[in-house]
Parts: C-alpha cells; sequence; structure tokens
C-alpha cells in the first residue's frame, strides 16, 4: 500500500486536497473552507442549531479495530444525530484534526472519504477544516450546524405528566457490537504472542464475525435517523422533549426527565432489542437488559409525545412506546418482565471515571 | 493549593460547575448550554461567521510556561480575533476540553475563568461546553461564532491593483516572547538537574523578566483587534481584504495575494516593531525584520484598503501602510531598507511540517 507523508504537502496543502472538489449544495452556505471563518446565512423565521463534538484516540476510539473511512463517517454521523435530535435538519460542518507522524497522506483521505460520504447522505456542507499535528494519536473536532423552524425545536426539558416515551430503532447492538471487537482484539493479542513471526501467521488468527454483521455495523456505521424527522414532521407530531441516544437509554432517560422536573415508568418488555443483540449476550453471559439500558452509540432518537398521539405514534414503524411520563415525586422507574420495579440509574458510559 | 480530582464530580458535573451562573446577554442566542445542541436566532440581513481551532498540548502551547488562566484566554482571544478578520462582531462561543488525570478541578476552574473573561471582555455568550477524557494531556477545542452584515463580511480574495496594505499595531513581540520564555526554560531545566533537591532550591532560578513584560504579555495574552474593527466601521472603511496575523506577516500576506491573484510591494521600514522586541531581537542575535515577518501569534489585523481612503488611513491610530498591492506578475516583493528586493516567503510557523 502506498505511504505518502504528510510534511510533504503541509497543512495548508494537506486541507487544500482533502477538500478539493467540495461544492456547496445548501442555500445556507455562502463560504467554505479557505477564510478566517466559514459565512452562513439563514432566514429569519429559522433557528439555528450548532453541535460540537471532540474525539481523543484511545478513548473515543480504537484504531485496532476501527478502519478511518468508518471513523470519519462515524464522526460525522454523530454530530449529525445531535442536530436531529433537536428537531432540526443539518446543513453544514467543520472539521479540525491533529494527527501524529503514524498517518499517511492516505490515512486521511480514507478518513475524508468517510466523513464525505455521510456529509452527503444528509445534506451537509463541509465549510471549513483545519488541520495540525499531534504528539500522539488522532483528535478529531467536528463542528455541526443545522435549522429548525423557529417554533418547532424539541428540548430536553419539554416533557409533560402522562406524555409517551418513544424510543426508536433497537437499544443495546452497538454496544455488543464493540463487546465482540473488544474481546477479538483481546484474543488476537494474545495469540500474536504465541508467534514468533507475528506477521506471516496473522491469517490464523482472522477473527469470524459470520451471523453478527449487524452488530459490528451498528458499532462502526451508526446511521443518524433523518427518517424518523420527516415522518414526525410528514405526521405532524412535534414531540414535548427528544434527544439522541449515545449514552445509553438509563442516562438519556434520566437527563429528560430531570431537565423537564418530572418522572417515569417504563417497561423492560417493551424495550426493543434485536436478535442478534440477545444471541450476543447469551454467549457473553451479561444480561441482556442492562446491555440495552446502559449500553451507548446507538444513536436511536428518545422522545415524549402527548398522549393524544398515541394512535399515530403506534402506527409508526420503527418507533416502540416503552412507558410513559409522571409526576417527579414517583421517580424514574423500570417495571422489569416479573413485575418488579427498580429506580433508573445513569450507568452510561462515563469517560472521565475511568 | 487544594486539588479536587474530576472524578468526583464526572462530565456531567464538572460541565455544569464550570459553567455555573453563565448568562445569556446576546438577542441572537436563545438556547446555552444543557441541550444536544445550542440554539441561535439571527436576523435575516446578517451573515453568520464560524470559526473552529483545536489546540494540542506540547503542540499548540507549553504549560511549563503558560499558566491555564492565561490558556483560556488566549483560547477564547485567537478565535474571536478570527471573526474580527472578517469583519464581524463574535457573538457565541461552543468550548470542549479533553484533559488525562494531571489535571485538577482547580485547574479547569483556572481555564475557565480565563476563558470567561475573554468572552465577557468581547460580548461573546458561552453556549456549550463539552468534556472528556484524553490519555495526554490537554486538547481545546474551540468554535467561535459571529455576525457582520450582509454585504459588509471582507475576504482574503477582494485586494485590489493600487490598494493599500495595513498592518495594526506591531509585530514580532510575541514570538520573541515565546523565544524569551523557550531559553528561559532551558536554563531552568539544565539548572535544575545540578540539584539533588530541586524543589529546595526552586527560587534560585525564578527568571527575571524585568523591563520584557510587553513581549511576554503579547505572547501570553494577546489582545484581539475589537477596537480596529469598530473604528474602521466609524470612518466608513470596509477593507477589500483582511485576516488576522496568527501565522506571521509573510505568510498571511502571500494568502490575500495568492487568493486575490495579485502582488504586492511591502518596505521593511515601514514594519511597526516595538523597542522591546528590537532589544530582544538584539540579545538573541537574531535578525529582527526576520521576527516581525515570520513571527506569529500577534493576532494584529492585515488588511487591504483602496488608495482613496489615503488620507482617513494615516488619521487612524495603531494602524500602518507598510506597501502597496500590484499585479500578480509583479510577484510578492519585500523592499529593505538598503533597497534590494526580495521574493517573500512563507516561513511562518507551520505545525505539521515538524
Amino acid at each position: 500500500m502506498q505511504r505518502t507523508e504528510i510534511a510533504t504537502l503541509g497543512e495548508f496543502g494537506l486541507i487544500k486536497h482533502l477538500t478539493e472538489g467540495i461544492k456547496l449544495q445548501n442555500e445556507s452556505s455562502k463560504y467554505g473552507v479557505g477564510d478566517d471563518c466559514a459565512v452562513l446565512q439563514y432566514p429569519a423565521d429559522k433557528q439555528i442549531l450548532v453541535t460540537s463534538d471532540l474525539l481523543m484516540e484511545g478513548v473515543h476510539f480504537d484504531l485496532t479495530y476501527v478502519p478511518l473511512k468508518h471513523l470519519g463517517y462515524k464522526s460525522a454521523m454523530v454530530n449529525i444525530s445531535d442536530i436531529y435530535a433537536m428537531n432540526g435538519m443539518p446543513k453544514q460542518m467543520i472539521v479540525s484534526i491533529a494527527l501524529s507522524k503514524r498517518f499517511s497522506l492516505e490515512d486521511m483521505e480514507d478518513f475524508y472519504a468517510g466523513l464525505r460520504l455521510a456529509c452527503q447522505e444528509h445534506g451537509v456542507d463541509i465549510v471549513g477544516g483545519d488541520t495540525s499535528s499531534s504528539l500522539t494519536g488522532l483528535t478529531i473536532s467536528i463542528t455541526c450546524i443545522g435549522e429548525a423552524e423557529k417554533d418547532k425545536v424539541v428540548y430536553r426539558n419539554g416533557a409533560k405528566e402522562t406524555d409517551l416515551v418513544c424510543v426508536t430503532g433497537d437499544l443495546g447492538a452497538a454496544y455488543m457490537g464493540l463487546q465482540l471487537l473488544e474481546s477479538e482484539k483481546a484474543i488476537f493479542e494474545s495469540q500474536l504472542k504465541e508467534f514468533k513471526n507475528p506477521e506471516a501467521q496473522l491469517e490464523q488468527v482472522q477473527p469470524d464475525f459470520a451471523g453478527k454483521e449487524y452488530l459490528l455495523e451498528r458499532q462502526l456505521k451508526p446511521e443518524a435517523r433523518r427518517d424518523i424527522i420527516l415522518k414526525l414532521r410528514e405526521m405532524n407530531i412535534v414531540p414535548t422533549s427528544m434527544m439522541d441516544i449515545s449514552d445509553g437509554l438509563s442516562s438519556e432517560l434520566l437527563h429528560i426527565c430531570s431537565q423537564s422536573q418530572k418522572g417515569c415508568r417504563i417497561y423492560e418488555e417493551r424495550i426493543p432489542i434485536d436478535y442478534q443483540t440477545a444471541v450476543q449476550a447469551e454467549e457473553f453471559n451479561m444480561n441482556l437488559s442492562t446491555c440495552a439500558l446502559n449500553g451507548g452509540e446507538d444513536y436511536e432518537l428518545l422522545f415524549t409525545v402527548p398522549l393524544s398521539e398515541n394512535d399515530k405514534i403506534q402506527a409508526m414503524e420503527g418507533v416502540k412506546v416503552i412507558g410513559y411520563i409522571t409526576k417527579k415525586e414517583m421517580g424514574c422507574m423500570l417495571i422489569t418482565r416479573d413485575g418488579n420495579e427498580f429506580e433508573l440509574k445513569a450507568q452510561g458510559w462515563n469517560p472521565l471515571k475511568d
């Protein structure tokens, strides 16, 4: 495989090369890469949504098993997902990367290919980019900008008593995919130690992921739920509260309840879980509901709607009602399959606690 | 000194603590920290400017001699400066930090104190924040959002033949401040090696910066030129091109010329340099003009105005005309004190070349 050192292009050359051929598609994108700032213009009846994420190698991603193209795709997607979570449409993105000498031009081309693919699929213009060096590893900073109708922005704090609690897709699969990759990495590393010449024996330790493709895809190539936002619009439903599930259902639901000053009751049996997730949890001897409640990175949507929207929501494909909102004093409760009640706890991924 | 581990608060606790008491001041800031996105709203006659910067410990800053409060101030300022460089006014900021266990809560309070001070001075609302962990060191990502009148945004590509080339303040001082700090750091480290018990002898190696305060201040606490933008507005001058001087005068001037498809002639004797900068260059036996041309981080403004604005510009305090724009074919030339001509070269700081 070819390897071109980044130093041969320099900072300005690199960013020019990576952003070559980018054409601005959105009316609101006035000027893109190449000046001190990107220039945007939005009509007065729109509100502007801005979100920013910082992704660190070794903390947020592991390049042992994450291909750079997937990393680019996912980095864009997690930011795009935040815009949908406010009931908005993503429009622009600014991307900064810092990288050590370990990375080649070809690596960055792969990363950008994934990034541009995600942006293309979601109608997002890349309007700014910046690269610099890092002493160790890869750091990615992405800012995504989107728009929403002035009175249609959905916050976390609007849940009302008796509202239905809804989730999209299924939960826990991205977390199970991560466990799978981590366990194969551990096997791979322990087997490598046994060989004198690791390179020659590499194929002997290639993992077999047959039948587990969905779990890997959920971890490596998450899809932000544009389809749900469009469907809600079409059916004239404005959720009372919404966020995307990046840290785990429990954690996000507690955010909505605490910011809305409400409680909730959700039912274990209603939490949507894919068949592969269940099989894998069994194989790893893990509690399935714990995975679905606390596993992060599914990038599904969690939202609440008034009880009066029940019929419309029941008819919506890909959305499941898992419980309802209560008075604050009732607490945030999980009702298990056998009818027991437990207080929900945020055991989601907390990168500062490790 | 007290040291509180960040793990005692967790990610959400930390960001809540750091952004406590922030009140949104700007009409365009609709919703700040605490949801998936910040929410903004700008009138239709404004264009929106967005800039983002990624700052890595060991590459962009050295905590050996940069106090965290200054780092917070400077991190905010370099982004604010990018907004002024487009002839805009900064309005909102989103701050993400990733930090290793080396940092305490008190460290982050210092960082945020500097950040909030810079924002306060420039009328900027902090509307988003995020913290996560890093394997090594401190990483800072800042996005700044500003506004400009629809037809008053100034790009790099608008310089016209015969336009005057102007710079604000003086150049090279921030670079000289950096040299001074680096040299004291080297002395400090070599002296520390001589002591058996370094802590006990620390005061013996405290550097003496008397008479060099200006250089240190330029490096550690740069000020974005809001005053110049306001003065240009007041005098009804709209520059034909503009950018801020972060990588050095030569490098920035070449950007303006190349993007405007023009050449330029600038005069060495006209480049504004402070007395302390000159003394220090002499002391370090460095070429003063090279420092002023290629030293970065002054965060002064470089802009071009039509020749017809000459009288107004000459009357403006803190602005100096250093040359003029020519046809592209004439090249980008520096005329030395003794009348020789040299082609300008970008020897500015290139973080990817090291």
